[in-house]
């Protein structure tokens, strides 16, 4: 019989889009019977039950788990080394010339074992865990194979077997172009609609895929491409968009329904239109944007009349966004975005599920999702926002566990 | 008989002004008699010494316990408020007439009791704590009167009676104007000069005076009465110098041969040159540069060229840095001012000894330090800098425990 537990005393920020804002009830008490919440609201209407175990919270700020929506926190080596030399004065090519920049990461994951992945990733994950965070979705992206990539995707999903914590997977094969196709970009856009989506549909090992959409990275021609292909495959599709120009990804990944645009800096008014229209969540990423010390910030005001979900999220990655915290992500966006503290949270629970296709599921206090969820000992929602490095966690649950 | 101790299999950074750089020893062993190092060198080296505890290292890095050589970190209530509202539109004006800003902490701390402020500030130190940092400076300049600033420094002391870490203590009473003297300025700096310093002083609670020469501070002139009063008690001084704009800050801190100038945004070149011949530190808070969203950053390049010591420092406070992370402050340190890894550990050693006048004590790994270590789970010393939100410290050490 699943276990039976309540929440009470807890001042609740449920995220639920029946509730204006953050769906806050002050006085409020979460019931869950094993893995599912069955009850989340006042205090004074929670229905009787008889139940195993009753958890006082003291008054604390009860939250559903947080959601890192857009990750690549599973690679090897460390690319510290070449922020030391671009510090030093070194040049972009200099350190591509050393072997340096993603081809330095490509070499690393595809030496490595899916063991040794998931053994060099989980101090990332556990820096997340200690968050609050619940869910993260995790790209592949640095093996540029169907052997490498399926490899990445499994090293993600192995994550979850060692830590409790959902991972969603998403295949990116079209990050980078890999060394052996070097002048023949559209030859590997043939490898990853024809073999590595066809390959890793088949393995079951991811449920969404992603591209590259850049002047530095694959065209919107070729990302059209890969992302058809996803969707025959009944793929769900993302896209990194519009980050250093305008190629007019986010009206590309509306096309085609994605559930998501994420970076999106260049954005503009057709795109916005199209990913309102399509329901396309707009993923905010700081963290790259204060490391590669951008300052063409995406155009929220512009999202917000549109009335398009804005998500939050840390992007971890070792070149352009080495952050484990989505707490700090959270600082990033309101400080450097000026997102608003109302912003910050629902892009890191309601909105970051739907980036995900998991709104039905979690980022939300409400009966029926998954009991996920973040105690935090603070006074103020606004204090998980305007911390520095302060993490004030209380308990965190996963699954009702 | 002190407890002989022995780390082995270690990568030393001693930060030892001896040897170049980091002062690096790759094959390194470090000996400690109680509090003190009695050796720190290569492996090959180290004399035979019959020890009580043999340590191995297994190759990590092993550095000085770090030191924050500038924060606020003594408070009490929250400004997180003050973030969202900003976030939300109101204006600075809107926001004090409110009741916000510094005037609500100094309300808060007055009426917080030494043990409340005690227990608000204890989360702030363990997040450092947590980081490796074995040395502290805390500011007073919340309490703004004889009663609350020696309430204030004797908080700030009695934290490291809660935890194992040295706290360094500094009488910052020229921080803001309280209430109470609204446009009479000059006699505020009557009272820090004639009763809180001497007070503060004959109560042996302060190593250090401070003040915050600016616009919106105090004027050089008032700055100067006190750092004269400061040194007439036989106390260091430090000083809050050219942050916001030329008053040439930099300058006069030297002039009182100050141990450091902090922030010095707008330091010019006489000031520079001032402080190469007093030796003063100059204290980097890039925390606070972000966080106001500054853009003008202080001359690296100049202060280099006058081989001016350069400390890098969180100045942890409620208002315009609420940073308690050393390793985040590193890396806003190289992002944002594009200092070099190596500035940055020496800046929360060796050199932020020095901004503590801490120099024969502790900063570095040689004999006859204080034996305050900091161990790692590292490839690369640049991880520390180059990572956001995670914390690779493996162990701890305070005065050899
Ligand atoms: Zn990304
Ligand atoms: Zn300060």
């Amino acid at each position: 019989m699943p276990k039976k537990r309540i929440w009470t005393n807890a001042r609740l920020a449920t995220m639920s889009p029946g509730l204006p804002g953050l769906g806050i009830i002050e006085k409020g008490t979460l019931a869950a019977e094993g893995e599912r919440i069955t009850y989340a609201g006042p205090e004074d209407q929670a229905p009787p039950a008889d139940v195993h175990e009753v958890i006082d919270c003291e008054g604390r700020w009860l939250l559903p788990g947080l959601i890192d929506c857009h990750t690549h926190l599973v690679w090897a080596g460390s690319r510290a080394h070449e922020f030391e030399l671009r510090l030093a004065g070194a040049s972009y090519e200099e350190i591509a010339r050393a072997g340096g920049g993603i081809r330095s990461t490509v070499s690393a994951v595809r030496i490595a074992s899916e063991d040794q992945l998931v053994t060099e990733s989980l101090p990332r994950l556990d820096a997340l865990i200690g968050e609050g965070v619940t869910t993260v979705e995790i790209k592949s992206g640095y093996g540029l194979s169907v052997e490498h990539e399926l490899k990445q995707l499994r090293a993600a999903r192995a994550l979850a077997k060692a830590r409790p914590v959902d991972i969603e997977t998403t295949l990116l094969a079209a990050h980078a172009l890999p060394p052996e196709y070097e002048g023949r970009a559209d030859a590997y856009i043939d490898l990853v609609c024809n073999e590595i989506i066809p390959a890793a549909a088949k393995a079951g090992v991811t449920s969404a895929v992603d591209a590259f959409c850049e002047t530095i990275g694959f065209t919107p021609q070729q990302t059209d491409r890969v992302l058809s292909a996803a969707r025959q495959h009944g793929l769900a599709v993302k896209l990194h968009a519009d980050q250093l120009s305008n190629l007019q990804g986010g009206a590309l990944a509306a096309r085609h329904n994605a559930l998501s645009a994420d970076h999106l800096e260049y954005l503009d008014e057709a795109g916005i239109a199209a990913m309102a229209a399509a329901g396309t969540v707009a993923v905010m990423l700081p963290g790259a944007y204060y490391f590669l010390r951008d300052t063409h910030a995406p155009p929220l005001e512009a999202l917000r009349k549109a009335d398009i979900s804005l998500a939050i999220s840390t992007d971890c990655n070792p070149g352009t966004s080495p952050l484990t915290s989505l707490l700090l992500a959270m600082n990033m966006g309101a400080t450097l975005f000026r997102m608003t503290v109302e912003e910050c949270l629902l892009g890191t629970t309601r909105h970051a599920a739907r980036a995900l296709g998991l709104q039905e599921e979690t980022g939300t206090l409400e009966a029926g999702k998954l009991c996920n969820l973040s105690i935090w000992d603070i006074e103020r929602l606004a204090e998980l926002v305007s911390n520095m490095g302060l993490n004030r966690l209380h308990t965190r649950i996963w699954r009702g566990q």
